[in-house]
């Protein structure tokens, strides 16, 4: 397995959601393998989320074919939590037209950021991930990511073979084999410095 | 050689250009097989060029490594040639601090398009041509072209293999081989048609 | 009194708010007199409201003296009720920044448009509607609005004698007094027909 | 006469120009006492005139009466003389499709700024004047300037009695009368201090 010969680049764990919304059944990672994915987190009372964030995710299950390329969001609530409820949302994905799946992710029950946004390690909203055809971070976002580079690492994961290349969001889009031992793009401090979040 | 077994795919001939500008040396194309290339054709008075195609062209140059991608201008004049001249392009470039190397297009010498827009069936301008590494058209697009699809031809073209994908600018990105006879997204007729220019 | 000569302007009744946010006190419309007034009617889960519409409004309050104009947002909620309730206006508010006084529009109490929304005939959200110094209604607009046509409208509301101008959205912004019979303007059927959105 | 309570404000000098485009006869500034003018100076070959003040006049151009307001364009070329020709902008004027009179100012003869540039201390391009009723100079602004305060500004000037107000495109839009001896917004420099471009 690619995987093995690259352990740098962790395969995401599962989500947890709680409820799913835009879709019939339940979704999860394992059942995306051999797809690329875009996880898009977000929260619904987030301005950055509403003017950039969901609209780009939104283009992208457009732009893409569904057999290639798989767009998640992620509803991670970690304030104002009494009134961002799933009905909230139900309400909020209706007047926008959202057309992508999207699960709430799991409550913490104590009023803090929701499961997966912790088990990720999240900075806030919006982030996104890239996964490639192996359930691999390629990349970990947060804040806006412009669509020119955004849609140059969709097209390296979608057309590339599977070995691993190295992508980030930043000035460069480095094709080359990442070294062992070198910076995991997918931590968040790594992400965060080098991607050049705006 | 890959080419050879697509013969639907043509191998663009070479430019012919006057006078090159943002270059220390002449291009030609054969210099640049081995990455891939986004050629912008514009006219300097043309404010779909000035206005969407020539900024997208910049955000390309900046966004990708020189080692993968070439980005080249050609200024295709075939209307107002006695005002588009070579001292205005270039104080044209300077104001507008293009960067990326731009070649005049040889005029007809009648009065007509240019040479290469002719040789090439440009529609008009603006309009790009991607090609492979290979030096083989994979796009030919007239108009207006969105970052994020843009991006992914590009991020195909770059990570891919050397097998022919087909790639266009429509809804759908498909990356099966083209069959034998398949229709030939590079032609201008065809391009106009399935691109989907805004 | 200027409007005892122009029946067909009729000052507008007060509002019937449940609940003031960004004010330390209640406001109505008497107390306004003498100010020219941009009422900006919306909702939290209204699209254009969130992309256009408040962000005008918040434009607008940021632009021109308080004491020459008021700024006032109305939350005219008629649907999705048990979501757009005052705790999530709050969240909204505090998370988007806006700076104006928005008032809760008086719920009906049976699951339709709140009552301010439906004494002033609303027909939707974003709507807004200008008054002159003496209360009077200028424009009544639903949907979008150019910031050079506002920004004249308000203009020539805050310049303007008192006597009464015609002004509308249209193409023209007519300045020749109402003839006495004319069409009234803030009708919101004839404003709609003639204000021309967007 | 107006102009003699209120000598602070100046009535602007008549413009000189070589060549009017886009009118079927020549323009001076006599001619349209009792409109309120928008005078645009600009060079085709400036990036920041063509992406937002030439639009910006089209639009103002569109949108009010001629009755009430007159556009004028002036092409004040300080720079790149031997390429932005008469013949070249009336290239410019038809591909950008500006609807407005556009006058060319006329050559120094020296290589130089204009001369009505020179006349008017124009700082650069962008930059546009507003005149009221009277030809007295009511704003004067270098770079860009948003449709919100244009439109409010130009309200004012065309709804206002002819008694002077002070305008200026800064933060608040006073109408208080000027005092004797106020200071003169319409000097390039209070103007660049005072009305905060941008």
């Amino acid at each position: 397995m690619a995987r093995s010969t690259d352990p740098s680049r962790p395969v995401l764990p599962e989500w947890e959601v709680s409820t799913w919304l835009n879709t019939p059944a339940p979704i999860n990672l394992a059942s995306l393998r051999g797809r690329v994915v875009l996880l898009h987190t977000f929260q619904m009372l987030c301005p950055g989320c509403v003017a950039y964030g969901l609209p780009q995710a939104e283009r992208v299950h457009q732009a893409f074919l569904a057999s290639e390329l798989a767009v998640v969001g992620l509803h991670t609530v970690f304030e104002h939590h009494a009134v961002m409820t799933v009905d909230a949302l139900r309400a909020f994905i209706h007047e926008y037209r959202w057309s992508f799946p999207i699960g709430v992710d799991a409550p913490d029950g104590r009023g803090g950021p929701s499961r997966t946004m912790a088990r990720y390690g999240l900075r806030g909203t919006p982030s996104c991930l890239l996964l490639d055809r192996q359930g691999r971070v390629r990349l970990h976002h947060f804040g806006q990511l412009d669509d020119l580079r955004l849609g140059s690492l969709l097209g390296r994961l979608i057309a590339g073979p599977d070995e691993p290349h190295q992508v980030d969001a930043a000035g460069s889009l480095r094709s080359a084999p990442a070294a062992q031992g070198d910076a995991v793009v997918c931590e968040p401090a790594g992400c965060s410095t080098r991607a050049g979040a705006r």
